[in-house]
């Protein structure tokens, strides 16, 4: 009982917010994106040759280095590698070979089979932003995120109609002890939300933790039987693959559930300030990444990742939708097709402090380049700020509103009688206007994209109701969605199985703060 | 000497300001993009040939509305079409025909031969906002538009590095007469920058004014000889050419002088509410405009031009930034290029009221599809808001520098030996850094694209120097713009004969206000 007060107290909510989140009503959420668009290829078939035999070269001559982890190094030995120290050295073709077990295409399971996403091919889905230590609103500004901002966004990340999944580490609740967070962040996408979500990545017991819990959740045998998490292991590029990262990947492929194999790379700083030059590091550690996942179990489910952002050269910050950033999402996502891999970017990326016409602007150079660039799981598709240190509450509404723009453009255009309209325009004429024709009041309903949150009014509606900014009105909008939110439904002893499971945990170590 | 003044009084600068404007240095400007990165192709063959069948079942069935212009009307005739009042009824096959002799590409010449821009194939020029009655600034608010704030305009395009030309109505100076303000509009393009710029169209005598003013400026042999100016003609969409446009359009033409034949469509009021409908729409307004332009002059250079955006349907305002502007946008690119034509669109439109992330958001929609849509001519590039209603200063500064992100996406990505930058990852290998490697040494002034106004700096900084959101640092900058202005030098003579011409015109009239 005492443990079961101490969730309460944890989750921070009073009498009144728990008696509000009772009753379960189900909420809108649009379906993972099918393009019925073309994809953009930017780079020729010469320059992705070039690429793909440079990263050849990488890996057998230069090699990547697997650290502190012997069991890894004699996996690669066995598969064929050269092995010198921890530096291995991959025989060209070998790690392509093995990447061609890993699935084009997979599906990740929610708890709500309405959720289920398809990741691969011509889909794309969108998961919310993805590690910031800090928060940022316009009543408290910027501060450590807590476990109480975390379920806000895992909240709002519910209620966001574009939003296909409910995420990660969308903040680092730094008020619970970094050895014991992940269970309450997993709690929290589990029993908040219905949506699909991310496993913890910061230590292989974690893994298993996540992997114990979905057990649960969803019953052990379905966990063994289908994927249900998809998590982010970056490569401490260049080329280095630690034993943090990988340990948690093993203990995932090894349970069939997908990972991410993503370069973080800050360009000029990780990777050459030349874009094929950063383009063939990526593939050599996603080569050297995927294949890797492959030796532990073949057909485990595994993405393309690649989150590259350029530098400003005079401060050395990292820098957001960029125009170089832009040609490496493009390229990425060519190099990743021709491997049959689903590929994964970044999303609403900015530099900027605050959700403002800086923010926009980047954040939507980067969301068009990753409709056209073939991208199959943006992260961070909303409410990333200031580089990704901050996870803005209204960036993250503001976000979420414009993943409506990318839904309707990869719909694409029917060219049916329908779409062709010549009854209307005959109906019209020249001169007339279009307002009633019949073709007009049988499809002006779903033909245009309209905005839950911007501002279409008359300047003078506009300036009697205070003249307010995108960022007020996302404001306003954030808090008229945790006001409605209403928890969905899950069966009571899956509640307390958790429970169980998270209290025995925690009361099993000590808390831990680095 | 009684006029001079009355010059001098009009440009409402103090002495301190002619002083200040007196010495003439050169600003740098970046040559016209050219696109090393391919085209997007969003529609398939089929549906463009739809298109294409369906726009000639128009003009031959439906026909255009030719209004108050009989000569016209005897100028179609005479080609072969069939004339029924003010129809005219154009046969399958013959409005293409006669676009055939429009050039594919042309040069317009700036007095400074450094800023000529090319039209045409793999090309992009930018150009100011068009039109707005209203300014607003951070100091003052919205308001009606001046002279003053015009040439304020004038100088901030002059001084804005990825912008290509000074434009033309940047905004409504209504504190001049209408009869009258094309000509301090043409005096400021002409005298405050030396970039290239547009024509007058509300009237046939404003757009002769404008050839007889380039006459003084270029020398009147040169303007017959070469194209100065590329001026808007816009299509009383549904398929309606009246005669003040069409008046404007046989001026030029007839001194080979360019016009942009663009529709002007809020989709839903002024063509179908689908997109292939309103394409077959604008295909068929295009083809009778190009082809009368050809009618006027054979080789007259002409420019496809779409001006389309979508209506919220639930108050009937426009809107822009949507997903079906842009799948317009694109679908119309490509009926341009299969009609070798050069083609206009519009640039960083937006519905917002305020530069701020509304604005960026939509405006960064449009900018991207312009890039990646082979758009050859963007109009609005920089300081549109409120639905075209407000030039905004700020968003001007803004705006202009994301052109900057355009010209670098359109650089593409050099796969030469510097490019694959194999040495330098020989060079730093697992686990270094490449911010000292040689290859970053010789290689990062370049790199990557770098804004002069957004906010890189650490969140410290940043909060210590105020807090300072995007349209806060934009006013700064357009202030600091417009403090280092100088004028461009100008042969005295021309100069004096610009006055003369000026003010001959103005006394030969009364003063007009509607």
């Amino acid at each position: 009982m005492a443990e079961v007060e101490g969730r309460r107290r944890a989750r921070g909510g009073g009498g009144a917010a728990r008696r509000a989140e009772r009753t379960a009503i189900s909420v809108e959420t649009a379906k993972y994106i099918e393009r019925n668009i073309p994809v953009y290829n930017m780079l020729s078939e010469e320059a992705l040759e070039i690429i793909e035999a440079n990263a050849e070269t990488v890996l057998a001559e230069i090699g990547v280095n697997v650290v502190d982890n012997p069991k890894a190094l004699e996996r690669w030995r066995d598969a064929g590698a050269e092995i010198d120290g921890e530096r291995v050295r991959i025989p060209r073709g070998l790690a392509r070979k093995l990447c061609a077990t890993a699935p084009s295409r997979y599906t990740q399971h929610a708890r709500n089979p309405e959720r289920n996403i398809e990741i691969g091919g011509n889909t794309l889905v969108t998961a919310p932003v993805y590690g910031p230590p800090f928060v940022r609103d316009m009543e408290g500004g910027r501060r450590y995120a807590t476990m109480d901002d975390f379920r806000k966004f895992v909240k709002l990340g519910y209620m966001s109609k574009w939003l296909h999944m409910s995420g990660g580490t969308v903040c680092e609740p730094t008020d619970v002890p970094v050895n014991k967070r992940h269970l309450d962040m997993l709690h929290a996408h589990m029993t908040l939300s219905d949506k699909p979500f991310m496993g913890s990545v910061t230590d292989p017991s974690r893994a298993q933790d996540s992997v114990d819990m979905c057990g649960i959740l969803f019953g052990e045998q379905f966990v063994q039987d289908n994927t249900v998490m998809t998590s982010l292991i970056n490569v401490n590029s260049p080329l280095t693959f630690d034993d943090v990262m990988m340990g948690a990947l093993e203990v995932y492929a090894a349970n069939n559930q997908a990972c991410i194999i993503s370069p973080f790379i800050v360009g000029g700083a990780m990777a050459p300030v030349s874009v094929i030059g950063t383009l063939t590091q990526v593939l050599a550690e996603v080569l050297a990444g995927v294949a890797y996942s492959q030796l532990i179990r073949p057909g485990a489910p595994v993405i393309f990742g690649a989150f590259v952002t350029s530098i400003d050269m005079n401060s050395g910050a990292p820098t957001f939708g960029t125009p170089e950033a832009s040609h490496i999402l493009y390229g990425a996502g060519q190099l990743a097709r021709r491997l049959n891999l689903p590929y994964r970017s970044g999303g609403a990326l900015c530099g900027s402090k605050l959700p403002d016409a800086q923010a926009a602007y980047e954040s939507a150079h980067t969301l068009n380049a990753v409709l056209m660039g073939g991208v199959n799981f943006m992260l961070h598709s909303c409410g990333w700020l200031e580089g990704g240190l901050v996870a803005g509450f209204e960036k993250f509404v503001m976000d979420a509103d414009q993943l409506g723009v990318l839904h309707n453009m990869a719909r694409g255009v029917s060219h049916d009688e329908n779409g062709q309209a010549m009854d209307a325009i005959r109906e019209v004429g020249p001169g007339g206007h279009y307002l009633g024709c019949a073709h007009t009041q049988a499809n002006f309903k779903d033909a245009f994209w309209r905005t839950e949150l911007l501002d279409y009014k008359p300047f003078e509606t506009w300036d009697e109701e205070g003249a307010r900014d995108t960022m007020t009105l996302a404001n306003l909008r954030m808090h008229r969605m945790l006001d409605t939110y209403q928890r969905p439904s899950l069966d009571q002893g899956i509640t307390d199985a958790l429970d169980d499971y998270i209290a025995k945990k925690k009361a099993s170590m000590p808390d831990a703060f680095m």
